[in-house]
């Protein structure tokens, strides 16, 4: 196993690897050289989905004053007992009090006002009775029941109270969370900067996205892929860079891209024109090339001043494969987020045996079909359409020789909802 | 309960509602009525989360040739029968091939082709020996093991065939579907056009979103909140509106809103100054007013030119709720997708008992702690951080009177994954 404080390098090219890293130890590594990227401002406005940098303390309390919680007539609750059916009890309206605009005097004995939800309650009231409660005639109300004091109102800081931790650092916003800031009077906040991620594409045989495929010339899929892969991620895709094959190019774009993650797609297997793990060990560390995994064991993983460089097959299913065990945690690290598998798991009866070699970590797309876990039988690294057809797919561990029909398997969903109608 | 059809108003101010809608008749009004916008084109790149309006046909086979799948030598199987440790056979290495770039000439008796993955396979092989397994030697490959036909060959159209269905109208985009459509050579596709929503927040009281509370003033929190929930259901939110209470005022927004759904903040209760409803009666039609839910009963749902209206209630819980309940489902029905909840369940043991009232659909925020369920004391419509403090919430259906300590609840969680390092 390659250390990645021993720079070494062996050439694969044409041989073969010598040895596969782990993925749990691909993964400890990018844990521990990775943390959370410096804060940046942004308004309440924009920070949905966004990572709190810091704890948010609330200047103000919310509400900063006692109000109704319901439309109908704030008075003074003493004044009502007694009150029934039988025994209906009148009060005078003395005025109204609308939400910003308070009644402007203080109640005295036998008055009452109507009040609207979230107004200001009076001086002198402590409850408010509910609008249906009550009957209004020509300035007086009938009260025909007591109501106990409190009943209906918002006390002065119910919501948030002032000095209030009222979210903590490392939090996903939430929609309701930009309400609850905005109500705080939050200016800008502090949310961890967004990692940005350098897209290189390598390979002679490639048109871009939007061409049409023409001869022995295929469309770059993968810097699409990752594009969206990337912005799930809560990374900040530049746009992709397609790359002749080329030991020169390669160490080019490798020594340009100043971005804070770095993928390259190609040229990271034992071929001949597979450049990439050369050059990462020769500009930066390559810290890990070969991985135990099956697709994507021709990944590489390495750092240039400690930014992350992610060595990713050509193969489109291998590239994603090692994009979603490599890169993405890697990419949610340095934007805040855990590095836990994205994907939504439901657990389910095998419907067939899935085959696994011992000392690898196997990747299998798999259909759900009547509740059962169906592996697809097309699954080479090139067959992209396995990712699309399938449901999901199922982790054979690595000391698995797979998994026999019937046993219940955990599948991640690729489908981040249940959103087909 | 009011009939969409019947456009009579009874004026529910400061009398309360004489009826209130189940949530289910008001999501069968929404299903019936609306249906998916009509198409747009997108660029592929672009095309991520979005919802084809269509069947995507390939118009061409993915390969369109048949190519190695691994980076080795390509030669003729059968020439290989008999190979073995004791039998090497040696081949003659006639040139290599590429990816993008083939073998200029065919294949004679005796000789391999050195053979990147990806690369056309020379005429005349239909085998490739992968590179660990041979050795080259001065342009002379020995081999020491049979090769089957076909070994490491992807074959024309292996991941897509001409002609077929390469992604179902109605799909949800993934990651890999936009690499899909990239290797077809998909020019823009047809995605279901995004409903664009007006956000009218009405209130007197309040201040915009960045500015800190006032007196009796509060800052507008529903307008962020709104925004935000919009775009998770794949909606286009225009800039909200931020309106003075009344009935001009009212009138004269609805009238002007020319969205594909209205989201109307506030001033849809029994109050004074709730004009939204009586407005939109007679703009267009309030098919429901005042629901059997809890918080959001004075929520309101009704159409102005068939394009929906909704009436949330301004305290932001329930406006919230009111969103998730309806406007939320009546977004994605309209963007061609599902109109299920948009949040992950979990099944777990209640751990104090949740008491409900008979008739009314209850929203009971909880928190879940050491896998178990606990409803939050404070639930008022009015404490927004009850929704930020839950990790999600129970429905308690209407024919339930509560739910008891140690029975297993579903909870919606708000946050779409596990994200919190």
């Amino acid at each position: 196993m390659r250390q990645d404080d021993v720079p070494s390098f062996f050439d694969v090219r044409m041989r073969g690897f010598r040895d596969r890293a782990e993925v749990e130890q691909v993964l400890a590594l990018l844990r521990q050289r990775l943390r959370p990227r410096p804060a940046e401002m942004v308004s309440v406005r924009d920070a949905a989905g966004r990572v709190l940098a810091g704890d948010v303390v609330a200047a103000v309390a919310v509400p900063a004053f006692d109000r109704a919680a319901m439309d109908g007539y704030a008075l003074q609750a003493l004044e009502t007992f007694g009150a029934s059916a039988y025994n209906p009890m009148e009060f005078a309206i003395a005025g109204e009090a609308l939400p910003g605009q308070a009644f402007p005097g203080k109640l005295r004995p036998g008055q009452a006002v109507r009040i609207m939800t979230g107004a200001p309650l009076p001086e002198g009231a402590d409850a408010v009775l509910q609008a249906e409660a009550a009957e209004e005639n020509r300035g007086r109300l009938r009260v025909s029941d007591a109501v106990p004091p409190g009943r209906h109102v918002g006390h002065r800081g119910e919501d948030v109270e002032e000095g209030a931790v009222v979210l903590g650092s490392g939090r996903v916003l939430r929609p309701q969370d930009l309400g609850v800031l905005a109500s705080i009077g939050a200016a800008p906040i502090a949310v961890v900067r967004r990692p940005r991620v350098a897209l290189l594409i390598t390979g002679n045989e490639l048109l871009p996205c939007g061409s049409k495929p023409e001869g022995y010339r295929i469309i770059d899929s993968n810097s699409v892929m990752l594009d969206a892969l990337v912005r799930r991620d809560g990374g900040l895709p530049e746009a992709a860079q397609l790359l002749a094959d080329g030991y020169e190019v390669v160490r080019a774009a490798l020594i340009a891209a100043d971005a804070d993650v770095i993928l390259m797609s190609g040229g990271s297997s034992v071929g001949k024109e597979d450049h990439a793990p050369r050059v990462l060990a020769e500009v930066g560390e390559l810290s890990f090339h070969g991985m135990a995994l099956r697709p994507a064991s021709p990944a590489g993983v390495g750092f240039i001043d400690n930014r992350p460089v992610f060595l990713l097959p050509g193969n489109p299913v291998s590239c994603l494969s090692a994009y979603d065990f490599f890169a993405g945690p890697a990419i949610r690290r340095l934007g805040g987020r855990s590095m836990d598998w994205p994907y939504r798991c439901v657990t389910l009866p095998l419907d067939r045996k899935i085959v696994s070699a011992i000392g690898r970590v196997d990747y299998v797309r798999v259909q759900i079909r009547d509740g059962r876990v169906e592996p697809l039988a097309t699954s080479g690294a090139s067959i992209l359409t396995s990712t699309t057809r399938a449901d999901g797919f199922v982790i054979v561990a690595r000391d698995s020789e797979g998994v026999a029909a019937g046993q219940p398997v955990q599948v991640f969903l690729y489908d981040e909802r249940s959103d087909r109608t």
